[in-house]
């Protein structure tokens, strides 16, 4: 099937975008306001961008909490999202006053950063602690921004639980960390196989 | 364990950063250059910035075929990389020369799209067409560019295989869409499991 989104008549019960742009990683951002109250969420418009700097982005439907508080404050930590953590995550994406902390809506615990005010989630295996560089509504084809709103930003620190490693290296089977789908999937990695990037284009090196 | 990124001195073998954020999809991004050639190559620093309009981005470590050729012609095609097609993902993520097109190298076969001049990926079971509407190097907290280079573009077309529909949505466990980890690790996500996002932060909500 085809069709243009100018119009998205799909004909489908649920517009299928989100699931073809799958699995996504979900960036559980934590956040501290200036007047010190926490904030925690998820978004899976989530990813790396840069790895030399290390740079994150993530983009809220929205100038919601978690975007306006990095914007503020310059500041931000994304946690490991694990499947042993799905029901407190889940219980993070309900809308919460401002000033009123996800972490005890979930049942979580703030852990100090370091180099951030923001607290981290001490259940989550692994955090990276993040100073905001650049923030932007994207635009559309017609110059339009949306209404979405991205944050990107450098991990100054990062902190790993020497439980998922092994031989040094982070192991899937270990954390199982959650993906987002479309409609209201989610997924749990824990099964890995590996490729090496061949060198060259020739077929023989693969 | 925790470090700084200022240093990284993680004494690790290998760094965990992008073990860290994933699984992350993978955009599998065909491009067609002014001359008529043809460019093929996977992303996994790819995802959704928003979904109305619906836009996505990569970021290509340098300034690669698919970034430069995406900004002279101003389009792209995010085709879905699904497990049956792994080795021929694989094999285009080699630097090819420019003009070579890694559909013959993988031996995959250019579907034509219809608003934008870049092929699709036959073998592939979805494709987005899109429309360059961004593009920048990020930087870091001291102002530099990174050496990535973010393209962010518009959705304007969707192409979805019948074959991975049921129920008139995306079946994940038919799609078995791939994903990329850390090191030299990959995924497929097969199994899905459903969270209701709650209302309100009411636990009995959820």
């Amino acid at each position: 099937m085809f069709y243009t989104t100018d119009r998205n008549e799909h004909g489908l019960p649920h517009d299928p975008f989100k699931a073809i742009v799958s699995p996504r990683p979900i960036g559980w951002i934590s956040t501290r306001a200036r007047d010190g109250s926490v904030n925690l969420a998820p978004y899976s418009f989530f990813n790396a961008v840069s790895d030399s700097p290390k740079l994150v982005m993530f983009s809220s439907a929205g100038m919601k909490d978690s975007a306006s508080i990095a914007v503020e404050t310059g500041e931000f930590v994304a946690n490991l999202a694990t499947e042993s953590l799905a029901r407190q995550l889940n219980r993070t994406s309900a809308d919460a006053p401002r000033g009123v902390s996800e972490f005890g809506i979930a049942g979580l615990t703030e852990a100090p950063c370091r180099l951030v005010a923001a607290p981290r989630v001490a259940e989550s295996p692994a955090a990276l602690e993040c100073r905001v560089t650049e923030s932007f509504h994207p635009k559309g084809i017609d110059g339009a921004p949306s209404h979405y709103f991205m944050v990107i930003g450098e991990v100054v620190a990062v902190h790993v639980d020497e439980a998922i490693l092994k031989d040094g290296m982070i192991d899937t089977a270990l954390a199982r960390p959650l993906s987002r789908l479309g409609y209201l999937d989610y997924a749990v990695t824990a099964e890995v196989f590996q490729m090496r990037r061949p060198r060259t284009p020739d077929a023989s090196d693969v």
